[in-house]
């Protein structure tokens, strides 16, 4: 297949925002997009290119006196009836519209047309930041290649509608298991039906009030959701194990070990098990290149609702803040789309900010 | 592999049920024990063998007035930490010990050692009992081979624990869904969670007070649970969807239209999709060789709880029963087991009656 990632494509952000969103690119299947996007930038002189599982990093080396990274991943959720792109008005649709094909196109539209910027910039395009967190490109980069991310300030070009979103909260997912005792359906007061048992679990969930936190004038607000949910043996046969899959979206004032506490209250009784695990990140603006970029948007910043990797470079020290013109709430919906005047406008913003330091 | 089902196993109805159990046969993965018993059968000179799928059928045609069946499935629920048999004091453990190896082997016993019997008979080894009733070897058989199941009778040797249990009742296998709207778990409140509406019917699983009714002195007792759930997107989204399959067990007063109008009462509100019918069969206790039966076995029959196909041969007109040596209680348990002494009884009992005659 041609690279459809072509010159004419690279110097629009909108026209590379749909042909992003076309290369169909769910968790765990990015090897083409990856592909393209190390391809095209491998062509461009001043970056050096490289590239660890389906994760593309590309950078200058200027000898500015700062570096800033511009980073976004390459995966969306699963397609939902929402792939390939149309475009209706001035909205595009599609799968990663919002989260975050729109951000990538940014990126990916200032490597190609910045030969020269205020600041040293690591551009990093990564998999798989939609699953658990161990297969996140960025982790996966910051164990094999930590050098790579290392910066004075990061922007990752997460939906936030053109605001500033500071720091992130934590996301945690838990298994709440139910035992019970086989027998067959005929006979079921012989047995113990794990999947009734389970039916105090989803009443807890929906009891359940989440909070909401207000830290340096940015408000979080957590939740708490079931996101799978299995369990059964045979047509015939009183289930003697359910699980329910949870995942807690917690403010950044509690730790990971505070949240799985929260956690053990609220299914108080129960057997659980934590499967995968990320701290919040607290907003980090006092950094330099925080304030200057700041300076550049030119509004005040809100929270960010949403774990995003600002908490794995907060845990490196580094200063890091979400940027992007999608809808963060419609990101994982069936009508994601974002607004074509919001990705021209990100685009004149970065480029203000990059160009004029 | 050399057939297990040797001469000397054949003769002995207790090492035979064990030598059954320890040949694997998994609803669907029936081949194996269905070859075995296939080529001993053949083997037999009295007896005119067929084959149709992993279903074996063998009859005799000595001229006598009436005809009996004998008929067992060959399948088993999954393996269940019970795999291959153990044998502890006077009780054979293991996966089918009692639904219904046992019942299978004393038919197969039979079959081996009784050449000139006082009814004609015809032996039924079939499979997928345990599954949806469409891949039910009985049904397979009643579509292309109607004529194997003629006969004034039927015994089925499913477990009754040495009693004869009459009619069966209905069972009726029903998906029931709830649906919501998927958003980002992090802005979960602008979604549905379908996993957390399926609280509600799990709620009225657990409230269900089943009916208990008695016909002909038979006491029906009925049970609706849960047999699987499932509902779940990915990590990080609120999901769309959620199933619930229930299981119904009704009394055979109930018609399955009726039964079907049962589940829609309990679960009014609720989208509905009925995934396997079948019905109840009531005691049918008139007919001269089903009187002859009780008589050679001396007690009062009680009612089944179990569906077993009984019902298709009500539904052929020809009545049937169940009485096998296995523990109806044990059926589908991980201690599923079988008492020696009952397949000792039974054996007696079976070759009381069909050789006096």
């Amino acid at each position: 297949m041609a690279n459809p990632l072509t010159q004419d494509v690279l110097v629009d952000p909108v026209v590379l925002t749909r042909t992003l969103i076309d290369i169909e690119s769910v968790s765990r299947d990015e090897k083409l997009i990856a592909d393209c996007v190390e391809d095209v930038l491998r062509q461009i002189p001043y970056l050096s290119t490289q590239r660890h599982g389906n994760t593309v990093m590309a950078r200058t080396a200027l000898g500015r006196d700062q570096r800033v990274v511009l980073a976004g991943h390459l995966d969306t959720v699963p397609l939902n009836e929402n792939f390939p792109s149309t475009v209706v008005d001035d909205l595009i649709y599609g799968c990663g519209a919002s989260d975050m094909k729109s951000g990538v196109a940014l990126a990916l539209h200032l490597a190609a047309t910045l030969p020269d910027p205020g600041y040293d910039i690591t551009y990093l395009f990564y998999e798989s930041e939609e699953i658990e967190s161990h297969l996140n490109g960025l982790h996966l980069v910051s164990q094999a290649y930590p050098e790579w991310l290392l910066a004075d300030f990061a922007v990752l070009l997460e939906p936030t509608y053109g605001v500033v979103e500071a720091g992130c909260q934590g996301t945690m997912r838990v298994r709440v298991r139910t035992r019970g005792r086989r027998a067959h359906t005929a006979r079921a007061w012989r047995g113990v039906n794990a999947i009734h048992a389970a039916g105090e679990i989803l009443q807890r969930l929906t009891d359940y009030r989440p909070r909401t936190v207000t830290i340096d004038g940015c408000t979080f607000r957590e939740g708490l959701n079931a996101v799978a949910i299995h369990g059964g043996v045979a047509g015939n046969v009183v289930p003697d194990e359910c699980t329910v899959e949870v995942n807690l979206r917690f403010a950044p004032d509690r730790t990971e070990k505070q949240a799985l506490a929260h956690v053990h209250e609220v299914f108080h009784g129960f057997e659980l098990e934590v499967t995968d695990s990320a701290p919040g990140a607290l907003p980090g603006l006092s950094a330099a290149a925080a304030r200057d970029f700041l300076t550049a948007v030119g509004e005040e910043p809100s929270a960010k609702l949403g774990w995003t990797d600002v908490s794995r470079f907060a845990a490196l020290g580094i200063p890091a803040l979400n940027y992007g013109p999608g809808d963060p709430l419609l990101a994982h919906a069936q009508d994601e789309h974002v607004e074509i005047g919001k990705i021209r406008d990100g685009a004149a913003t970065l480029h203000r900010w990059l160009a004029a330091y």
